[in-house]
């Protein structure tokens, strides 16, 4: 963090004409961006929403209401401009960038054992770095993947402990079948890798997926490139709280946009102490919800650096 | 409401390459705006904040934390480009519109008698409905006047019933004794005006203000002309309270964009059965909220028109 871009950002903040605090979490956002930017003013004219796709071994054990070949007819809807997520980085004018991960090639199924090994754990980490381009000014992540928010949920678990029903949801729409199958997934992925109890690096290797460890990776190089983040929902905040679990102050560079309905966000929302920017009811993931959020960053941006102070604009101050 | 555009609207969003329901509120925002402007496809190419400047002879016993030369010099200020709402509106690409009403001739004094005669409030009104212009596809509102929160106080009060400091906050940031003052105004002003608590009308031209009974016309204006309306804070609101009051269906064609810090704005967002867009602890009036929640409205339209169906973009839908 830049204290001397923090400190430029507050005291300008007080300056402009509105009462104190009454702009609320738009102040704040501002803050943050100079804060993690190290410059003041803050700026995004060049925010970039990444999308990582990969596919998962566990979608074989029936844990989704789609087949998984839909991550891959998915990347060709980004790459057509059919998705949620195209209109919405259309709306915020951000730059989207979709990232395939072997999508022929899906990690092993967890439940067997580790998804990745440690190379192919590592690689995708350093693949997701490469993500962070100089230039970019804010990085919004989400990701792709049929069966991801059982590997989430599995992460939860073991990073955080509870129940595997506490950690799992419906995902993209599963029944009541579905959602046994998934919970019984995640706590047999949990029971085959003991070893993601005690290590973060191992839980996310072990339980995660190659967009997961992309997004992580990402996250750390945002952090070294002086990016601000948002993180989108579930899956994608579970591969952050990764990094939480090495470091208390690993996401202190990161704003999540959003609380997805999926239940566990709530939980591990709670787990990392992050408030989301936004309570909208949506669980699509692909980066949805942090596109989304982009136009509440470049808003409260434009307010602290656009707005008049009390003395340019010859507005009287509190009385008394 | 146009039946055959929320049909429409709603059959296409079934087809959409998302599972149902996945973009939680944003499909509800794009249906409602189908539904409101009577046709599909939605569109918001022309969005209008209207903000509404009055002054208030309550102001004069110390209800607010600002004196009231403010509203004018924040219109000065919004015309100069210098406020929140203007940064607000070039973020969201809207067309920002401010309504001066006489701000060297404050309303008469509620606690004393009737804020308004009859002529003077229908006058407001019809003022008001002028702002929604032909060709403009959505309407934000919003208000400035020192010392509304005490008659956005007064107004519920009449309305709801309950207990003055129920419904009264500290607004732009008044001290405790501040607060004594503001709550002994709105008892006061109840107490002057006790045909208030029978008709909402006589409620508003009573206890509301010039800014409040404008933005009621604007509402009333914008459901002739097929305009979607997003509301303010809460004394944006409670303007609009007066309208449910008289008739429940009144503000079907209108959103909350946002929860105000100030504390009777939820207990007013309970009585009329409305949940706000955005909670981002703002609590600053001028349209900041309703301008802000421009960019979300633009956003779910943008998905709705265009997303790719399942089967444009050859994409599986669920399994089974």
């Amino acid at each position: 963090p830049d204290l001397d871009a923090a400190t430029a950002a507050m005291q300008r903040e007080r300056q402009l004409t509105k009462p104190a605090g009454a702009l609320g979490r738009l102040e704040e956002l501002a803050q943050w961006v100079a804060t993690w930017q190290g410059q003041h003013p803050p700026e995004i004219r060049r925010p970039r929403v990444a999308v990582f796709a990969g596919n998962h071994g566990v979608a074989a054990r029936g844990v989704s209401a789609y087949p998984a070949a839909v991550t891959a007819q998915m990347v060709a809807n980004f790459q057509n401009g059919g998705a949620a997520v195209n209109q919405l980085c259309e709306s915020a004018d951000a730059d989207l960038r979709v990232y395939e991960l072997d999508l022929e090639n899906p990690t092993a199924d967890f439940t067997q054992g580790p998804a990745m090994g440690e190379e192919e754990c590592c690689r995708t980490m350093a693949y997701g770095m490469m993500a962070v381009e100089m230039g970019v000014q804010l990085m919004a992540l989400g990701e792709m993947g049929i069966g991801n928010s059982t590997a989430a949920a599995a992460l939860c678990l073991a990073l955080f402990g509870g129940e595997a029903a506490d950690w799992t949801g419906r995902g993209t729409g599963v029944d009541d079948e579905g959602l046994a199958r998934k919970i019984a997934a995640v706590e047999a992925g949990v029971a085959a890798n003991p070893q993601a109890k005690d290590d973060p690096l191992e839980a996310l290797r072990c339980l995660g997926g190659y967009e997961l460890a992309a997004i992580a990776g990402a996250i750390l190089a945002a952090r070294v490139a002086r990016v601000p983040v948002l993180l989108d929902g579930f899956a994608c905040t579970a591969a952050a709280a990764v990094l939480y679990k090495a470091d208390r102050r690993a996401l202190d560079h990161c704003v999540v946009a959003h609380r997805s309905v999926e239940p566990g966000h709530t939980r591990l929302l709670q787990a990392i102490g992050k408030e989301p920017l936004l309570d909208l009811g949506m669980r699509l993931g692909e980066g949805s919800g942090a596109a989304l959020a982009i136009t509440i960053v470049k808003s409260a941006v434009a307010c602290h650096t656009g707005m008049a102070t009390f003395a340019d604009a010859g507005v009287s101050t509190r009385e008394g």
